[in-house]
Order: structure tokens, then C-alpha cells, then sequence
């Protein structure tokens, strides 16, 4: 795409308002607009990563037989009350609203108690199980402090996966299958060397959930981390007799801040008891099927890559992520030669199907530089005048900051992702 | 996909209280599950027919330079009370609740006030127009009445596109292109043929508004039809003056029912003006940025479809928009030998990227059948105890009827849509 098209602009300054990192580093990039405390819209350039980050996340879900579809935001106040947790006291968060047509509605906080029923319509036989079905939907919390910018909003995307299994040893397998996909996709994402399998506290059908936990020291949560097991333990659960369950020892944890970037839960007979989720077994007795639910964030994701790679002269984007994959700077004016030799690169890269942002702009080198810093595209190519001659291209890797000299091969390589 | 795997089922009856044709096919091929009175969940048959449709609306904004972005749900009050569409003595459908943290907010009908308080960060020269910026997003409109199934729900989904232009002739410029795209469109999505532009009323800024009428009985909208010019006059604007503005002759006009599938506005300033969108021109004069608004409903799109192509037996997809492009239906059980020689048509038809729903259960022919005339895809290929010796399938094409057989080469064509 060319720069000069795209309809945003870096900025010097964020709302006055805006405390967090994230939410800064991407207003002024251009790639979010906060409309309200904790209520972002995504402009084209965050849209382009969150749409990466959903990708990511949804052929990962698909790879254990996730089946997607989507809810409602609107949610139906019966249904919430036979689980008991339509009641403000039980459930505080809830945005709730009245139809016209008469009676209350609130907006999905999360998503077993419409999804329960709806299996409750096509599930009969034990021949139906098992079932993974995820979805990516906006969920809505009304917050009371909005301050950990995309990290925590009012009104955010979730991706949350539920499966359905006959008996314990069947869920069990499918939790363990989600838990590896949830492993995998965070490294996809760039955030495996950072993101710690953490034990926090489970419910009435385990000792305990497991939280998907990323370093940060913008993070809201206390984990205890075992380096040398790559795992951890919240701060909630940390107790000695819970270490000794875990077979980790106190000596070896260290006390790190950390973002929750994703949780995996057993949720047993919780929803599908009130909501008659059942099946006939092989014997043909009726039997409550079996839950777990797998939740990950695609705009915390991106808040929080953010959050653990930005450096003090922008935002940089991991490869997987990026909203484009090749920043592609012109240091000519309009009609000079260095500007037509870039226009024909461009061209044949996007010929070729590339990734790249063209900034074709008509503005001073350095402003040029310190845009595409702040943006944090992974690879910059530079066309200066010298390029032109040789036919080699300066590339400065965003992360490092390291310089050198590619062939159009290498370039194109760079920009398509595939090899030289 | 296996049919097997597939957790929907077909139902043989829809909810009691559903009396729209689309939404009572829609629920009983496993397509789509309501939740409430006009709010509807989509379900992985119906997920992936309207992403078909969005992916083809998508296409045609991006061919005329619309950029993608992702607006909220939550809407700022003090926003829309500058453009005076806060209240409810002026605006009666919101949804309003309370944030926790003080204050109204609604949820969006629509948006223009958003992104043209967006565009305000963004447009200072005239060097930074035209734009045209679009979304898919969810709209909530508190109706009193739901009874048109998922064609007018009080959550639906949208594409709203917008244009911001210098002046009156840049603005027409925009708003041929997109009428054009819009024509383009709904060709692509197997509607062309039904669908009519047709005059309605404008508004302050231009004295007719264009809507896109869907040739139906179960419409809400009364047309009057030239079929020569291949335009129409909505009832509300039917009046011999308009007529002889638009060159029309009652005489040729033919009244029909039809559903409104899209629609374009001229905006002018309405909301440039009191949201403070304006740019400074050559001259170094400030002037109000002038608006344009295209709106396309993915979900109405869907239910006028199924409206528009159902028959007695069920769903009936064009090619562009069918959750799959071929039904394979094996008529052997577990283990035999036409199971096996499906099995590996399936695999051979998978390694080639086609798009094919294998129904792989252990059913009566019969079954199978209703259950694909129902669900409604393109093509059935039908694998029977002489398609395993012959090499010849029997096709049946889903709207004709129509029987041939084809070679796997001719079955491979029509699976991934390239030449045979």
C-alpha cells in the first residue's frame, strides 16, 4: 500500500488521558483510536495486525477440529438466570439494556451459557461427542478503571473455544490437545520465549486452571516462575502445599510481573447441569457432557506484543504480526529518478504479491525514519540515490537495528516471506 | 469437511414463533440459531456463507480504494448529541445503558459521528482527500418488531463505507464509483438479475437518496419498476413531479414488493459541520468536509438469498456464496467398498484446495438427499455401487435439478471452480 494513500498519520502526542504504553505507542502510530476510556476502534493499520493475530489463532484452532461460528452480543436474561449469573451481585461487570418489545437484555460478557444451548440442540448420542466450537467475538465488561489501554477494555475481541466431551478421560484429551495448540500459537505470535504456562486457581472441577502468563512489567498479575521447568505459578494459588501438589520448589521460583494472555479451564458439569446438555451413552443412560473453555485475546495479543517489544523509538512487530511485512522508504521527491526507481519496485513487489507499505510521501528523510520506527514494520528497505546505480538496497531490520546491503532477490524474499 | 464431524444437524421444525421463510430454513439446515426475537447466532454452515459474502463485498470496496477499519460498539454520548441523534424523541431505536464508571452510552445504529470525529484527527489539506473508509461491524437497533427473520434483526452485521471529498464534484466522482461497485456487487452475489436501483428520498443535500430493491414477496418495501431502464421509484417517493425528474413514465412502472439489500446517501455537511471536519483548500481557505454513505447488510444479503432462490425442498446458494461448492454424497456404509472409493475421491478433492462438504454418515439415501436439497449447496456429486467400477459420477446440479454425469476431471472443475 502507499503511504500516501493511507488515510492516517503518526502524531506527535496521544490523549492527555491515555496511561498506558500500549494504547500511547498505538494511537500515535496510527493504528488505534480511543474513543472512550477503555473503547478503542482500530484503524487500518491495527486492523491489519489483528487481523494477522486472528489468523494465527484461527488456523491453530482449526488444526484440533475447532469448528467456528459466532454469537450475539445481545444475550438472552433467562438463560443467564438458570446458571446464576445474570444477578449483579453474583456477576458485576454486566452492561444490561432493555428491549423495546419489553424485558431486559445485557451484552455477552463471555459465551458458555448461549453456546451450551445451542449444543443442547444438536447433541443426543454419545456418537455426538466430541466437540470442539470456538468463535471471535466482541465480549463486553463494564470496567470501573480502564487504564491498561487495548489490554483491558470495556469492549474488546475474544477468541474463546469450548469442547464437549462424553466422559473425563475424553475431555482430558481434548484439554491436553487445546493446552499444546495454545503453546504453539503463542510462539507463532512471537511471544513463546516470553509467555509461561502458569498454574491459578481452578473451581469446583479442578485443583486448578492453567493461565497463559507473558512477562511484562506492565503486567496486572504476580507469577512465580521455575525457569528451568518453563513454568509458573500465580500468586493466588501460591501456597506450600500447592508447590508440593506441583512438584515445584519455592528456592527455585522468581517473582515476575506478567500479562495473562490467555487461560485454559475445565469447567465439568458447571454449565451443561442447569442448561441440559446431555447425552445417551453406550448403555443408553442420559449423562451431563463434560465442558473446558480456551480463551485468548487478540487485542490484549497486540497490546501486549506491544507492551514487551516496543523500544523508545516505537513499536516493533514480530514477523507473524506485522501489519505489513516490508516498509519500503523513498528518499526522492515526486518525478525524480530515485522516485520512479521506487515506484518500479513497488510495483514488482506487489506484483509478486509482497507485503509492503510504500512511503512514497514527499517529506524530509529523518521524518520518514522516525515514522517507520514508531509504525515497527520488521524490515525496512531504503532508495536513496546510490540505489539506483548498483541495484543493491539498504535493509535495516526494525528489532536490531542492523544494517545491510540485500539484491532485489533478498528484497523480494524479505517482503513475500519466502525464501531467496 | 466430513458431514460427520459437523456438529449441526438439520432440524425438521424451526421455533414456533418463527415466521420468516429465511430464518425457518436458515435454523432448520443448521445455518443459523435464534437467540432471541431478531437476534441470531451463525453456525459453521452459516458463518461460512456470510464470510463468503463479506469476503465478495470486501473485494469490490477495496477495488475503488476503500481502507478497512473496525469501529466500536459503544458509542460516546456527548458525540451524538452534537449531531443532535441522542435522544430518543429523535432517534428511537438505541440501545442505551450505563458505564460503571458514570455516564451513558448506546450501543451504534451506525457511524457516521465515529469515524467522521476520526477523520477530524486525520484531514487537514485537501492534499489528504478523497478518502473512502468502510467497516464490517455489528449495528443494534432496538426494534419493537422482529418478524423478517435474520433480514432485519436488532443485531446485525454491516458494511459501511463513507467518502470525504473536497467539493460537489469530487463528491459525485466517489459516488459513481461506488454505485458502480455496488452494482458490481450484488452481480457477484447472484442477485443482479433481481435487484433494481431504485429512488427513495433524500434528504437536505441531494433530493433523492439510491437504494438497492431486491425483487421479493416477503419485501417490507413497495417499488415501482421500469424494466426497460432497469430502474425503480420507491412508493414513498411516487409522485408525478419526481417522475418527471427522473425521466420515468408511469405508464412503464409495474409495482412489485422488494427487500432493500443497499443504499446510498449524499451526506453533504450534516455531519462534517457540527463535528468539525473540515480541511484548508489551495486558496488557504477552511472548508467543511462533504460526505458520502454506502451501506450493504452481509446478514440481510443472506436472508434474501435464501428469499429469492428457496424452493419447495429448501436452500438453494449461488455459486459465490455456498458454504461449499460441491456436496459429496456417498451412498455405502462404514467400511464397504463405495465408502472407500468416496473416501478417496474426498482426499483427492481435498489435496486440490476444493470446497466440498462430504457426507460421510451412515444414513438412508433418501435421508441424505433432503438433507442436501435442504442445505441447499451448488453441485451434489452423488458416489453410488457403479460410480466405484465406472469411473462416472452422477451430477446434480441443486437449482436446475438437473442429472449428468461427469468425469472426476469435470467433478474436480466444479469443486475448486477452475476449468475443467
Amino acid at each position: 500500500m502507499r503511504q500516501s494513500q493511507l488515510f492516517t498519520k503518526t502524531r506527535r502526542n496521544a490523549p492527555a488521558d491515555e496511561v498506558a504504553k500500549n494504547a500511547e505507542l498505538l494511537i500515535r502510530a496510527g493504528f488505534v483510536h480511543k474513543e472512550m476510556a477503555g473503547v478503542y476502534s482500530y484503524l487500518p493499520l491495527g486492523l491489519r495486525t489483528l487481523n494477522k493475530i486472528v489468523e494465527v489463532i484461527r488456523e491453530e484452532m482449526n488444526a484440533v477440529g475447532g469448528q467456528e461460528l459466532i454469537m450475539t452480543a445481545l444475550q438472552d436474561k433467562e438463560l443467564w438466570s438458570r446458571t446464576d449469573r445474570w444477578d449483579d451481585e453474583k456477576v458485576d461487570n454486566w452492561f444490561k439494556t432493555e428491549f423495546k418489545s419489553g424485558g431486559q437484555t445485557g451484552l455477552a460478557i463471555t459465551h458458555e451459557e448461549p453456546l451450551t444451548r445451542i449444543m443442547s440442540e444438536y447433541v443426543s448420542s454419545y456418537r455426538d461427542l466430541p466437540i470442539f466450537a470456538y468463535q471471535f467475538q466482541n465480549k463486553f465488561r463494564n470496567e470501573l478503571r480502564a487504564k491498561s489501554g487495548i489490554m483491558r477494555g470495556k469492549e474488546f475481541l475474544m477468541k474463546d473455544m469450548y469442547s464437549f466431551a462424553q466422559d473425563d478421560a475424553q475431555h482430558q484429551e481434548l484439554y491436553a490437545k487445546a493446552r499444546t495448540a495454545y503453546v504453539k500459537t503463542f510462539e507463532r505470535l512471537g511471544l513463546g520465549a516470553h509467555t509461561y504456562v502458569t498454574f491459578a486457581s481452578g473451581g469446583i472441577f479442578s485443583p486448578f486452571s492453567e493461565e497463559f502468563q507473558t512477562i511484562s512489567d506492565s503486567g496486572e498479575d504476580t507469577i512465580y516462575v521455575d525457569e528451568e521447568k518453563k513454568l509458573a505459578v500465580n500468586k493466588e494459588v501460591l501456597s506450600d502445599e500447592n508447590l508440593a501438589t506441583l512438584g515445584l520448589s519455592r528456592e527455585r521460583l522468581v517473582e515476575k510481573k506478567a500479562i495473562e494472555v490467555g487461560n485454559i479451564f475445565h469447567l465439568g458439569t458447571r454449565f451443561s447441569e442447569p442448561l441440559g446438555l446431555s447425552y445417551t451413552d453406550e448403555e443408553g443412560k442420559r449423562r451431563p457432557v463434560l465442558m473446558g473453555c480456551y480463551g485468548i485475546g487478540p487485542s490484549r495479543i497486540m497490546g501486549t506484543i506491544v507492551e514487551v517489544f516496543a523500544d523508545e523509538k516505537g513499536i516493533v512487530w514480530p514477523e507473524a504480526v506485522a501489519p505489513f511485512r516490508l516498509h519500503l522508504v523513498a528518499l526522492g521527491k515526486k518525478g525524480d529518478d530515485v522516485t520512479r526507481y521506487a515506484d518500479e519496485l513497488y510495483d514488482e513487489l506487489s506484483a509478486h504479491g509482497a507485503s509492503v507499505l510504500y512511503d512514497d510521501r514527499d517529506l524530509r528523510a529523518g521524518e520518514k525514519f522516525a515514522d517507520s520506527d514508531l509504525i515497527g514494520i520488521p524490515w525496512r528497505v531504503i532508495v536513496g540515490k546510490d540505489a539506483a546505480g548498483s541495484d543493491l538496497f539498504e535493509v535495516v531490520e526494525r528489532a536490531s537495528g542492523e544494517t545491510a546491503k540485500k539484491t532485489r532477490e533478498e528484497v523480494l524474499a524479505l517482503a513475500t516471506g519466502r525464501a531467496a
